[in-house]
Order: C-alpha cells, then structure tokens, then sequence
C-alpha cells in the first residue's frame, strides 16, 4: 500500500472547506492546514513534509528543494512564480484558479469604481468630512458610453456584461479576435486597441502581468484618451505607468482613474498618486477572497477540490500554468 | 386672430433645446427664457406675462395671481407645490416629468450607492488622505443578495433591471401589487414591506414625498432591518428619520447608509450623520439635470415638448398632477 499523500493548506480555508478538501483528497490523504508566513521557516518545515501545497509559500522555500510536486494557488495572477527573480522548481506543477473564481466580485467591483469616478463620490466623501452640502460638478452617464475591456476572461466577460445593463457598448481586447462573446460588440488585439483609445469613454484593464502588458499605458497612450474618459484597474499595477499617470490626471485631461492595483505595491507614501484628486485608491481589494467574499472563497475551493481529486486519480489538472 | 401664447422657460435648457420648444409651439406661441432666483421680483414681472411657465417658479409668487395657466415642472418631486405651506392655485394645470427623465441616471446613481457601501469605498477614500494601504474590511457580494426597493416606477423599474445584473433578488413595493413587472421576482405594499426589512441586504428608497411616505423607515423600522444591511435613499429625504439613523448607524448594526436626499435639506452642519463613517452623503445630485447630465435633459425636454404640442392642440396633458 502506498504511503499516505501529503496536502498541505497555507491559506485561511474554513473548516467546512477543509472538509470538503479532504471529502476530494479521499481517505489515501491526509490534509494538514497551517496558519504561518510564506517565507517562515516555520513553512520551510511545513513544505518538507508536503507533498502538494494549496497556497502560497515564498518561491525562495519552493527552490530550495522539497517533496512538493504541485502547487495549487488560491490566486488567479501567478507573476509571483512565474516572472519573479527565482525560478519555479522544474518538474513541479503549478495550477491556478484563474477563468473561475473572481469574475463575479471582481466585476462587481469594477462597476463600482467607474460609477464612484463617473459620480463625483471622491469629492463627496471629502466634501462631507468638511461638512459641506455642495455640487462637486457633473455626472458621467453609462447610457450609451464605448467601453474598451482589456481582457475577455471570467473578469473581463462579467464586467461587460454588467457595463452592458448600463447601455455601454463593450469592445474586448484578447489574443482569439475571431469569434463572438456575450456582451462585446466587438473583439480586438492588444495593438489594435491603440486606435481605440481615443474614442473610449471609460477603459478597463483586467489583464495579468505578462511581457505584452508591462507598461502597455504609458504616457504616450495615456495621452490618446478621450478628454473626461474614465481608466479603471484591476488587473496588475504595471500596466499603468503610474508616475506618468499621475502627470496626466494632474492635467484634468481625464476624468479620473480607479486603481485597485498599483506599481509598486503597496504604493509608496510619497508617491503623487496618493494626493492627486482626479485619483481613486484601493489596496489591491477587489478580488475580496478568504474572509471577505464567501462566494469567492467557495469558486476557490471548487477549483482545490476538482484538481486534488484529479491529482489523487492520476488525472490531468485543470488551471495548469506551469 | 387670437394672440399669442407666451411661454416662459425658467430652466438652463440649451438653445438647441430652446429651439425643439419653439418648434414644438408653433408659430402662434413666443418662447422666453429667463435666468432669475425662482422668487426675485424679476420673476414676479416675468410671470406677470406668462400663459404658461416651464420650470419652477416660487410658489408664493403664483399664489399672487398671474395670467399663467399651465405650470410644467422639469423636476419628478411635485412636493414644493403640493405639499407646501403655499396652496398651488385652483384652476392652474401642474405636470411634471415623472417616470421618464430620471430613471436611466438615478438607477445609475443608486448602484454606486450601493456599490460604495458594499466595497467600503468611503473609509478608502478617507485611507488615501492619510496615504495609507490597508484592508477595510470585507466587501459585501451582490450576488444573491435580496433588495427591497420602495418604489416600481422609472426609478425603482430601472434601479431594479441593473441590480438584477449582479445576481440581486428584488422585490418591489407598490400601490398595485395584482401585476407583473419584469426584475421584479415579488410586489408588495408599503404596509406589507415591513415583513421583509428582516430579510433583505439592500434596502433602496424612491418613493416620493407622500403622507404614507413621510418618516416611514424610523427607528422601530431601522432596528427591523437586517445585521450589515445596505440602505439607499434617492426618494425624498423625510422617507427616513435622519436623527434615528445617526442613532442606529452608530450602533454599528448596518453595514452603511447611502443618502443623496436628507431631512432638512441642505443637511445642517451640526447634524450627527456628517461625521458617521457609516454614512456616505451626496447633496442631492442623482438627478445629474441640467448641466450635469445630457441624457436627463434630453429627457425632460422631450415631456416639455409633448406636452406644449399638446397644449398648444387643446390636447389633454401627459405627466398631470393637478
């Protein structure tokens, strides 16, 4: 009989996921979760005793050697294993849960930034701390407004179809332009949606970090946006230039911008970014996962279970990213 | 031949909208538009030569008596005429723009209320003053979420249709509840809706300013609500007792309070509900008319329009209230 196969969960999974993670592992498994930080070498102890890891340890643990032999994220962005300064180990499998866990809060929470800039909200919460009762300027409506989707995935499909019950007319940039998505009237590549930029009313960037979308929005694009256009980004920091960003607002040529993600992050505290009114900040929130969104921490642990049973069954793992 | 008919505009329209007007009355009607406080002597002279007024002059200075026949609002509200210290004239027709002009805007206007609260962008907004990146707390999804919206008109009709694309449940309260209305997966009266306030995550107001109406959510009925409730005003701001929310607000009980309509309004600058960090206010703008939203101004100029047309024709008016 073989030995028992070791799962271990460095992330804050409830105890009725944990259930249902050893439900999938089956009674071949044993499931271990720890509560320790990623490069601790409490988890260099935790790793050597693992088999497979639904989490996150610090890459610097994972090359250093170890009995793991698959990598399950809770996270859809991987430039953490993928474009860092050490390399994933070889012969280690690495999946995500990209397409499936975030669509719904990260869209919903796209919706919400490009109304709190099309709606003045900033300037009123600042107004009310001041006590003043004062029109902060003119509404942006959605009624009618060209939206450019960097993305068409589970973020980007979810957030055009939500833009659309606003009457917005969403345009997608992705690599596949020839065929047909819901709610996008149209599909484009990433170097066409150069010549879109000036016609867009708000553009939204949900892209991961690859070598296409480092600093895709530099100050020569950003400089193509249509006066009083809205950016919204939650995708990854750098596909903003931030520092030519915030030279650009400060114009008044936009009118704003509503960064969930930021370069660096977190953002620095003298960054112009953070004092620039035309600017909206959220720390990296709108994936909201463990103990902020029940529905996310759910789609995550559907996408844990299904791989591990696949694992444990010899299967071939969905999510595969390495 | 009969003389002419004078119609005065007191409103900002556009000259192109002063143009449909002219168009829309014909050759036997001179359309004046004046720029002046609604109860300056200047209006009182312009009234003076006015058969019919397009906008919303001062009601004491109708109740003097003037040659105007005919009053058609560019507001939804009728509340400054009809409930007012100041009896509305007898024999003067009053109309409004009502279930057409504000629907698109305000619905828009209410899901970044509710998106606001939802996603804890205020004490973000509040973070970035300080330059600070930190997590403030867990967002709420909408996906699922129950919604009661007072209100199955242009407003609620509308505010329902867009919560629905996030995966809301919305249940409408009305005066006809023997019907069917699409987004609407339930109707109840007004008297029936305090069963649900238990129940439901989002509680959204457009009802108007009615004796039914006046302080209908006060304290027992904000204490009725459920734990992290959402509660949205863009009805009239005497819907909801202010002084009882500042109470329950701080209590800690509601996630948060979205307000762009308050009791008094302008809120006065000792009241408790500027300094709740639970409360987010926004000085009656989700109207967004003239100046602010072209939309709506387009809208309110096509029931002016109509209704001149019809005027003019002898034509029973659209949109009547007295």
């Amino acid at each position: 009989m073989a030995s028992q196969l070791r799962v271990l969960v460095t992330v804050p999974f409830k105890p009725h996921h944990l259930e249902r993670l050893r439900a999938a592992a089956g009674p071949g498994a044993v499931v271990t979760q720890v509560d320790v930080p990623a490069g601790s070498p409490e988890m260099r102890a935790a790793l050597a005793q693992a088999d497979c890891v639904i989490g996150e340890p610090a890459p610097a643990l994972l090359a250093e050697g170890t009995p793991v032999r698959w990598v399950q994220m809770t996270w859809a962005g991987t430039d953490l294993y993928t474009r860092g300064a050490i390399p994933f180990p070889e012969g280690v499998r690495l999946t995500n849960v990209a397409g499936k866990a975030f669509g719904h809060i990260i869209s919903q929470f796209v919706v919400g930034q490009v109304l709190t800039i099309a709606q003045n909200f900033p300037a009123y919460v600042r107004q009310q701390e001041r006590h003043e009762w004062a029109c902060a300027g003119p509404v942006f409506s959605l009624e009618g407004a060209q939206v450019l989707i960097l993305g068409t995935g589970d973020l980007g499909g979810h957030t055009a179809q939500r833009l659309s019950g606003f009457g917005c007319h969403c345009v997608g940039v992705c690599r596949n332009t020839a065929r047909e998505l819901p709610f996008f009237e149209r599909l484009v590549t990433l170097d066409e949606a150069e010549e879109l930029l000036p016609g867009s009313d708000v553009v939204v960037n949900t892209l991961p970090n690859t070598d296409e979308t480092v600093h895709w929005l530099d100050e020569r694009r950003l400089r193509l946006m249509k006066a009083g256009a809205i950016l919204a980004n939650v995708g990854r920091g750098n596909f903003v230039d931030c520092m030519a960003l915030a030279r650009v607002l400060a114009e008044g040529q936009l009118r704003g911008a509503a960064l969930d993600v930021t370069e660096p992050e977190p953002l620095p505290a003298e960054h112009p970014l953070w004092d620039e009114p035309r600017c909206f900040i959220t720390p990296h929130q709108a994936g909201g996962s463990f103990g902020k969104c029940d529905g996310t921490e759910e789609r995550i642990c559907e996408v844990c279970c299904e791989n591990l049973r696949r694992f444990v069954a010899g299967e071939e793992l969905t999510h595969l990213v390495l």
